[in-house]
């Protein structure tokens, strides 16, 4: 049994997806970031940069092991059933530097637009230009990679397209309200039909119910 | 022999830091970002978002492997030679969390803090604070842990030394000029003296020479 512990963001809902996807069994506890639950000393323990998600897994070899980190959490899960990524060769490398590249950049960049864009107390051009831009820039980066393979680590379906799935969707809806001239991107949309119709990911995409 | 292009920037150092830990022979090719060398049609075909570091590994397996984003290529080190990161167990997972708690966390908000506080066209508190508030929250993270243990993966020293490293230095730099009250941090500073005093640490700080 594995706990879960996560929220409604596009980090958040990496793991339940997964967990989805390998047919693991896991208990959701919701840890709502609008309460500030994410300070709670016992979220801490497990998760000491107070952010989500985190997990218990109660089966592993030594002995509860928690994980933070929704990157780091992949590659365990990853590695605990042999699935979603390959055990060595370019499709594992591929499938690494595309989990690095959302953790690195697409997510973080896409965040910041969304604060500078539509939470910040005043609107501030110059971050609102920089970050839109820069995700725009990463959205191409997608775009070139998805028009020579149906998957971002390649041929099959990994913990990359896991990690990029629901921040793609959340930067480009973030993007478009920014900068009207909708970017076309037809092969990341075409990406975003084909992961978003899996049983798995909608199954976790309503992971946690609130 | 594995050709590496880098340049003098904290994700840039990561990779000479390693490949001399490892011990493995590498050629430098310096690809200037102040000058655009990042877009020449060569380096784009190994590294497909315009970023340095990244590497080709002549003696992979399967034929030459490039492999692009600092973190994947941490990796992908470590795994090539058993050395860094733990194959199984709490260490491995450790290292594996603080190694994307740097990538998706301390980089990203120290670089944009040393963009707002020292290269922006005008200085914009709202931003300035912004980031500078993170990049102290996520500093105290990473004393809490250096308060428990040597290395931030418990005993060993690992890939997530490595990867944090240049991007302490340089994100304690930039911070203590925009909030003058310097952190105090001593488990954070102990530890930046003990890595930057191994002698794989300082050549590899040395490349690119330019």
């Amino acid at each position: 049994m594995i706990d879960l512990y996560t929220w409604t963001t596009p980090n958040g809902r990496k793991i339940p997806i997964a967990l989805e996807e390998l047919g693991l069994a896991y208990r959701v506890h919701p840890v709502d970031i609008g309460q500030n639950q994410q300070f709670a000393p016992d979220f801490l323990a497990i998760s000491p940069n107070n952010k989500i998600p985190a997990i218990i897994d109660h089966d592993a070899p030594d002995g509860p092991q928690s994980v933070f980190e929704s990157g780091a959490i992949l590659v365990y899960l990853a590695e605990k059933t042999g699935k979603l990524l390959a055990a060595s060769g370019p499709a594992r490398v591929a499938a690494l530097e595309w989990t690095f590249w959302q953790v690195g950049g697409l997510g973080p960049m896409a965040g910041q637009l969304g604060y500078f864009a539509l939470r910040a107390p005043e609107p501030i051009e110059l971050a609102i230009d920089r970050f839109a831009d820069e995700v725009r820039r990463l959205l191409g980066v997608m775009e070139g990679r998805l028009e020579k393979v149906r998957y971002l680590a390649g041929d099959d379906y990994s913990i990359a397209d896991i990690a990029c799935f629901a921040w793609t969707q959340a930067a480009l809806e973030t993007l478009e309200k920014v900068q009207p001239d909708r970017p076309p991107l037809p092969a990341v949309r075409a990406w975003l039909q084909r992961i978003g119709e899996r049983a798995a990911v909608r199954r976790g995409m309503a992971v946690p119910k609130v």
